[in-house]
């Protein structure tokens, strides 16, 4: 998508065909800048510190991390062990485990010294088909924006409230909740964002108000705590939500708060749809809520945050009493009854064991 | 209640029989300083800038504020212009209002020379008053959670959510939230609070999480989006938020966000509570969503937060990308349905107009 207007993915090879270059989200929305990946620690570093954040994009990202592990070294030792770093920098999404074990999958076979040139192929394969699928995804989702604006009268824009950033930066190109709106802003269906801050880390306010005000899409940045007040008072038409993980009955792993939300949605009839890519659903997972690991993150999230001083520079000021304890869970499951529908790459489905297992009839 | 082991209420009359002190709610809780009101206008500010926030604070202040204003003119014209000035400080609190109207009603009759000594009877009057209301609401909610902690084991501290700040910070002394919080901590049942920061103005992780260490009493601070996870793992054993206004339904304007809390609750099968002091509803209001207007406040108060700095200053950082707009909705109306019950003074009682009027009937 577009960032001063020019375009731009959230990762891509480096000219040197070996280096990878990366959006570093953590400086965002203050500061605009590149970082480079040159190896192994490098990427698994961007991961745990949310230099790159979103499921979809850490799945590139530890593909590419596999890569830049076989050009340090391609054993089979240096491969084990590139694999069981990447694996441990998140716990909870489940496109790391997806990719990284693609990634084997694809390089233990080969001869080591096959293995740089594969491991690139494969990356950019994933990075691509990641692309397609949010790119489908938008198309799908388009479709319900436009259902919605020809019901309530094409004078007025359709009003949508997001969680959290499941934008283009959170994916390769696209985004996933965000790829139905940037369709339909392309169509010329007026949109307006309701955009959650999205405590501890602000990824709304940050990243997703950015990348929004980056491309041209109205929005309003709000608290956490206004969605269910907007939906009261009929301000919201659609909720659109990504996923970081989903059970196969259509529970759902998110940023923490979406819950709240969808609870919200689900009180005042307003359609609540989660932006699933096929490869996040966990199809092991049966039962999201007793089934799916919580990360809990450093409390220092809570209790600091960054943002720009007056003197221009980004300054981390304390919140909380010196004295207080915080604690820090980075996602909830919100359960598949008060879900409306996913928006998938290969089209609309109900939040259920039936209907996920319709759209991927392979996987069940 | 306790700061550094001393008592303190949130207001009091000075030395001098004539100016009001008052915390410096806007500096805490990095720093505990009282400030001087010595004049309407300083009252006016007080409450507009929000140094004394919580609807039953805003009440004392508000006849302080009357008080102040006579000995500067004890005239009519002057009666009237305080009382103007002061109601349009804060759009949303009854007991604004309230506390005016009386202040007004009992000095209007009286000649101007009798009318300084009356203004600072009558709010030492209603202070005292509060201070009675908020600790019987203490000793009527220690017992739900007395019962609580039996039928759990005693072993296990009881966790209670709140959100916002509607602690003794918020009124006079004891608080209406925290009161009972505080009367079952000195009865020696062991309590752990779960402390909603309560975006945008964080009332939760710098007032609430201030007085709860200030007494003593553990607790942790989260942001806003955790509390329906806790709720979905059985970690929160009951919710007590406070009230600005209540509508004579048992619909309840509180702080932004309360709407979403009670619906986990009621989600979860979690108690949920509302501390009302009588003053606090309003027996005019029917229908909370459609009679009770919601305050939109500066939007900066989204875009913008202020903490400590490194340096030790207080510095204010900006969060969202300069370009974007932002939305401030300061309350938000929770529906009867969704409310277990009202911790009044005179007991507790249902969230409906039946148990209002059985609790109030000369109001009715």
């Amino acid at each position: 998508m577009q960032v001063n207007g020019q375009a731009y993915r959230a990762i891509w090879l480096g000219g040197d065909g070996r280096t990878v270059e990366i959006i570093d989200q953590t400086r965002l929305p203050h500061e605009f800048a590149c970082a480079r990946l040159g190896n192994l620690m490098d990427a698994c570093a961007a991961i745990r510190d949310m230099q790159v954040r979103g499921a979809p994009l850490i799945g590139a990202t530890a593909a590419f991390g596999m890569a830049l592990a076989m050009v340090e070294n391609p054993s089979n030792e240096s491969l084990e062990t590139a694999y069981k770093k990447l694996f441990k920098t998140r716990p909870t999404a489940v496109n790391l485990r997806w990719a990284l074990n693609d990634l084997k999958s694809k390089l233990l076979p080969l001869q080591p010294d096959e293995r740089v040139a594969a491991a690139y192929l494969r990356a950019t394969q994933l990075a691509d088909q990641d692309v397609e699928i949010c790119s489908s995804i938008g198309d799908h989702g388009k479709e319900l924006i436009k259902e919605i604006w020809k019901r309530r009268g094409k004078d007025k824009p359709v009003n949508i409230l997001t969680h959290c950033n499941a934008g283009w930066l959170a994916t390769v190109d696209w985004g996933t909740a965000l790829a139905p709106i940037y369709k339909a802003h392309e169509a010329d269906i007026p949109i307006h964002v309701w955009v959650d801050e999205t405590r501890p880390r602000n990824q709304g306010s940050s990243l997703t108000a950015w990348e929004l005000g980056q491309h041209g899409v109205a929005h309003t940045v709000i608290v956490d705590n206004v969605g269910g007040h907007l939906m009261q008072h009929s301000k919201v038409d659609l909720c659109i939500t990504g996923t970081d993980c989903t059970a196969v009955s259509g529970d759902v792993c998110n940023k923490i708060g979406t819950y709240l939300k969808a609870l919200a949605a689900f009180d005042n009839n307003v359609p609540f749809y989660v932006a699933l890519p096929g490869p996040t659903i966990d199809w092991t997972a049966e039962d999201g809520i007793k089934d799916i690991p919580i990360e809990q993150r450093n409390t220092t999230e809570v209790t600091q945050i960054a943002g720009r001083a007056p003197s221009g520079e980004i300054t981390t000021v304390l919140l909380t009493p010196e004295t207080s304890n915080a604690a820090n869970y980075a996602f909830d499951v919100t359960p598949a009854r008060l879900i409306t529908g996913f928006i998938t790459e290969r089209g609309i489905s109900k939040a259920s064991k039936e209907g996920l297992t319709a759209l991927y009839p392979e996987c069940a």
